[in-house]
Parts: structure tokens; sequence; C-alpha cells
């Protein structure tokens, strides 16, 4: 008889944002009259800029005549598309990544699930508190979280850092030492972010004790004081010691469109074993490739008409950031994030439970967040809002909060 | 320290297709002025159809307008396309599937790889031999598949089908029972097919012994005989037995456009944990939807147009089949496959290795094919070819092997 992976089973409840999603399609069909604004799951709102667009139909065109159609992609993605990554990404910050250190995928969330599977089980991974649910729920379901305990709402194997008022919203160096860290920065959810010397510690510390930092820099862009480093290979050492992460969807508007791309350096090694090849042939076998149209539509943010256009849509959604911060604190609300980040971490009113906060924003302002415990216990009692909606929804939202 | 994942260093080589990439370019760059013909890696060549290009331009201009652009997916994929799926794969053929038995995905190959997570580890892996190489190389991955025996070619926890022509290509119910049965029907590499009163002999016996039934049908699209089953779930009981995985990538030509699907019935259990809602977590945290764009253009294929145009897409590789299985027979090659499929299996000519002939057929007609002996043991001494191709360039190819 065939058995399940038993591992699923200790996770708890169902993927955060499922749960969010479902409680809100429920609110909606029993108050049909109600307008509910969203500033909950971190999806954006404004529409590809043009020069995706062009590149987009141009693509498609492509694969309208035998002449220029595409089939499958190479390995590690399209080489005009890493070229390009390696040379605005890397090169313009003094970092040299070579092409086939650059594996493209179908987007961030895909890659900081998978990535953890060219570790070994035996490996112990060290995590914010809060954090972004795919590291930990990605490691459970691999058998290297350990038990959950509904309790604590910790995994018995699993290193905790938590990022409180007191840290400022920011993880300190576990006393256990782990093999794997994750990392994110600008931080989903608190909005927090590291100072190049304090991510140079991280580092260090990764490569003095032999671990792992898995950097998620999906939120780069967001990035607009200068001593915040938009790569931890800005980072002396960072490459015997660090995969990153990236993301199209909240730089580019791809939420819907799906890109991405992970560095793996050639000099990050387990003993002699780089990663690079694993992380290859993971790519070759389980993956196979993003489509062309939209590799071809990457390519499009980096030019010089696309790199201007990009600029003025995070400036959209970083007035909205402006918007949310200064209401809030008008309103009384303590806050955090919102700065290099399109994150706003909110302290609940009265220290009301973090799912209370939820619902009753839903109820009676018709407006979604997302619950900060859902994150993780250290989260209890806070709330994420994000950046992402229209300008008039923000502003509209958070005149319904001040007015509860 | 952090350590690997010790079971990717018990893969022999690189995936197939790697190597055979890499065989290619070296030719080409050492032979600038030959014209290589490619029937090897089972990529298409025609343009995407009217309708799906129609379609994708469409969805890019909904993209560059805030009121019908469109961020993150469902997560099982957009309804209008897996209603589409629910109604004209399955009810046409009265099998009455759920749409939330249904999850779009970026394409089967990141499906049968992925789909081996949601099984115990201890799990007993059957394939044939020879075998898509994915199938195993996901299951050595998660340590399955024990250790790999150079001599014997085979991994030692793995419980090979031999399909020989003694078995006419296609695989007996083994002696030692497994919990986990691969199938490919239309069959790749070896393009053999199953008749529905043979595979129901698989259903029962999956059914009778616990085991699940991994049903990859990404060449359904080729069958022409009304007695092969274009799904499994044709067959009495399938759905307590059976996941049958699904591909746009050969009927629609979107090899480079990325899209699949998966159904995961909700009777399809382990004791009392139903597979559906395993799978539905897995799709939730470790990915994100295909492209809007590109599940757009997959529900173009079910409207009338585009059933209309697909035919005549598929039309025209059956013509390459046939050409390739009149044009070897003339020539005195023993072939199989070819009908219902888009693989011709050809044994090499006086028993030469496989990868030798492979070498000769670059080297002296510059046609590029795959060695049987890549997908497994029992394809020792035989050799894929793929009717993907140009009609110009399929019949050049079989003129050029010809004069061999």
């Amino acid at each position: 008889m065939f058995t399940v992976n038993d591992n699923y089973l200790k996770l708890p409840g169902s993927y955060l944002f499922s749960t969010i999603g479902k409680k809100v399609a429920a609110f909606k069909e029993a108050n049909p009259d109600k307008t509910v604004i969203s500033l909950g799951i971190g999806d954006v709102t404004r529409p590809l800029t043009s020069s995706v667009i062009k590149a987009l139909h141009s693509a498609v065109d492509e694969m309208a005549s035998a002449d220029t159609f595409k089939g499958y992609s190479p390995d590690l993605g399209y080489l005009f598309l890493r070229e390009a990554i390696r040379d605005n990404d890397y090169k313009s910050r003094g970092v040299d990544i070579d092409v086939d250190e650059i594996f493209v995928s179908d987007g961030a969330k895909s890659d900081s699930g998978n990535i953890q599977e060219i570790f070994g089980a035996d490996n112990k991974i060290a995590v914010c508190d809060p954090v972004y649910p795919v590291y930990v729920d990605s490691n459970v379901m691999s058998g290297r979280a350990g038990i959950y305990n509904p309790e604590t709402e910790r995994f018995s194997d699993v290193i905790y850092m938590p990022c409180t008022k007191d840290t400022n919203f920011a993880p300190e160096i576990p006393s256990e030492t782990p093999d794997i860290i994750y990392l994110c920065f600008p931080n989903n959810p608190t909005g927090s972010t590291i100072k190049k010397d304090e991510l140079q510690k991280w580092v260090d510390y990764a490569n003095k004790v032999g671990a792992c930092i898995i950097y998620d820099a999906a939120y780069e862009a967001f990035i607009t004081e200068d001593d915040v480093p938009h790569s931890i290979y800005e980072c002396e050492g960072a490459k015997t010691c660090a995969i990153e992460i990236r993301s199209f969807s909240k730089n580019a508007g791809f939420t819907g469109t799906r890109l991405g791309f992970t560095v793996v350096p050639k000099e990050l090694k387990s003993k002699d074993t780089s990663l690079n090849p694993l992380w290859a042939r993971r790519h070759g076998t389980k993956f196979n490739g993003a489509p062309y149209i939209i590799q071809a539509a990457g390519a499009a943010i980096y030019s010089d008409e696309g790199k201007a256009e990009i600029k003025e849509l995070i400036g959209y959604y970083q007035e909205n950031q402006k918007v949310i911060l200064d209401g809030l604190k008008s309103a009384g609300y303590e806050v955090s994030g919102g700065v290099n980040a399109p994150y706003i971490w909110l302290k609940t009113p009265d220290n009301v439970k973090s799912w209370d906060f939820f619902d009753t924003l839903l109820n009676e302002a018709n407006v979604v967040g997302t619950p900060g415990s859902g994150f993780g216990p250290s989260g209890e009692g806070y709330f994420r809002l994000t950046a992402f909606g229209t300008h008039e929804a923000t502003k509209e939202a958070i005149e319904r909060i001040k007015r509860l």
C-alpha cells in the first residue's frame, strides 16, 4: 500500500494566504454590497509597463512564425536575460556574478520553496519570527522542521530568531548554530531593512560557522537609502556562504506574469561539493524554464525606457507607503517598516490578537490586511499592510481605518 | 556546517537531454558549415496556432490596463481553464472530473518531477525500462531509489519493468509489488500504446494491491485508434488509484510556452488520507500559478476554432511519423511506435550501442536523435526519433539516414 509524505500532516492549518482568500470570499458572498479593499496579500495593482507590454506583443509575434518560434528554453534561462541581470543587478553595483550562476525561474516563491531540496535532511534551519511562511512550510514538507507544538506555535527542530520591537524587527545571531539561515531584506512581513555593515556581520558569521544564508531580496527595488544593500553579494565573502533569490513580481508588477531568478555562486561549497551544479541538476530535472515570452518581457525592464518606467512604477507604490505610514501614525497607531519596503507593520490597538484585528478590519472597515501572527508567534499583536493598492483604494482604506 | 542532499550525488551523469545538448553544441562549433537536423529532444517546430496567438495578444492587452490587469492567479489555476479542461478532456469522454481535482501548472515535466513529494519516502516505485528519466531522477533526489549500480545501470530500490521486443515494448505487471507505478501512454520513448482493456488490468491490479499509478498522458492528442484510451479515468476504478499528468507542450506546441495540468481525484486515498489536499498544499506553498496570459492561451485551444487548428497541427506531425516509419522500414530498419505517438523507436543496425549510433548519426548524417540506452538499460541497442521536425527537415533527415 502506498503511503503519503507524513511530513505534510505536520503542517498546521492551510497556507496563510489561502486562508485569508477563503475568509474574504466568504465575507464578499455574505456582503455583496460592500466594497472590500485589499492591502493584504501583497498583490500588485498597476498594469505592466509599456516596454514590457511591447516586448510581450513582440515575443508573441515571434511565436506565430516558424522562423522565429521558440521551443524549450535553455535550462538556466535565455542568455539575453541572464546577461541583463548580470549587468544591471550585479555588475552595476560592483558585484561580479557569472551568467551560469544565475538561474531564471517562474518566480521567487517557487525558488524559495524548492531551494531547500539541495540540502541534507539533517540541516538545521534558522528563520526570523515572524517570517514568510514558505521557508518554514517547505522545510516541514521535507521533514527538516521536526514536530509542531501548537502551544508555542513552533517546530521542534527550527531555530527561531524573534524580530520584535526590542530587536528593531531585525533578527539577532542565534545562540544555537544553524546550518541554513533564511534572511529576507527588505523584510516581508515587517518591512524592516538591514544596513550593509549589519549584513556583513551575518556573512562573516555564516562563513565562520559554515552556514549557508538563503537571502531573499525580492523587495530590493524598494530600497531608497544608500547604506541599505540591494544584494548580499555587496558584502565581502558572501559568495562562499549565500544564495540570493530575486523576483520580478514586485519591482516589475509580475505577480501574475511569473518570473524570478536565483543566484548560486560556484564558490559556495559544502566541503568539496559545490551547490551550483546541484541546483542546475534540479533545474534541469524538475523544471523546464520560464516561457520565452515572459523571459523576453523580463529583459525589457532592463532597457533605458524600461528602467525609467520601473522607477515610476515603484514610485507609485512608494507614495502609498507614505500615505499608510503617515495616516496610521496620525491616527495614533504604532507603525514600522514602509521605508525601503512596501510593507507596513503595525501594532494592533489595545493588544488585540492579530486575527481578531483582521476580522474587525474586514467586518467594520471592509479592509483586508494580513495578521502578524500568521507569520509566526512573534507577529502576534501585529498586522501587515501592503503598499500595492491603487492610490485611491489605499487612501480610502486608511480613512476607513481612521474611522474605526 | 551545512550539508548537501547526498541523494543528488547518487545520480549518474547529467540529465540526458543536457548531455545531448552539449554534444550537439560541440559538434556545431567544430563544424559550422554542417546543417544539423534534430529529431532528438522532442521539441516542436510549428508556430503557435492563430487562436492561441490571438488569445495571447488579447491577454497581454488586458495586462496593460489597470481595469483588466491580473495579479496572482488562483492556486489551482483559473476556473475558465479548468472548466475547459473538465469539459473537453474529460466530460466529452464520459469521465466525470471535478474542477478542484484539476491543478494547472507550468508543465508536465515539473509535475512529473514534483508529484513524488507527496508520497512517503518508503514507497517503492516501479518504472518502465526504458523510461522518461524524470520519473527515476526525481525519486533518486528524494532518496527513494536506493543506490545506483553502474554495471546493471539500475537503482537498488526501484522495480524495473522491461519493455522489450518480447513484451511488445509494453510493461508487464512486476513480480515484486510496487507502491507507486509510473505509466506513460502513448509511451515516451518507445511510442508504444495500450488498449483500454489492458490499461484496465493495471487499474484493477493497483486497486487490488493498494498501489498508486502516476499516469503520464502527455501525448494523448496523438492517439488515432479507437480502442486506445486518452485518459486513465476511462477505466473503471481509476479514481481510487491514479493521478494523471497532461501537457500542452506537444498537442498545442507549448514546449516554450509552458502549460500543463495534473488530475488528483479526491477519492484517491492512502488509508484515510486523501492525496488531493496534499497536492493542493504543495501547489499553494511551492508554486504560484502559471502566468495569466499563458492560461488564457491554453483555454483558446478548446474553442471550436482552436480545436480545428490543433487537429491540423497534430496532423502535420503525424505526417512526419509516417515519413519516418515508412522511410526507415524501406531502408531495412526494424522500427516500432509512430502510430498513436510522435516517437519512433528503432533498432540500431548490427546491434551497435545506442550512443555509438548517436555519434554516427551526428557525425555522418548530421542528424540528432536520442540514444535508447539514455532511457534505461533495456533501451540499449535502440534509438528514438521524434516526429516534431518540419516536413522538409524530417524528409531530409530520413534521406540522410538511408544514405548511411
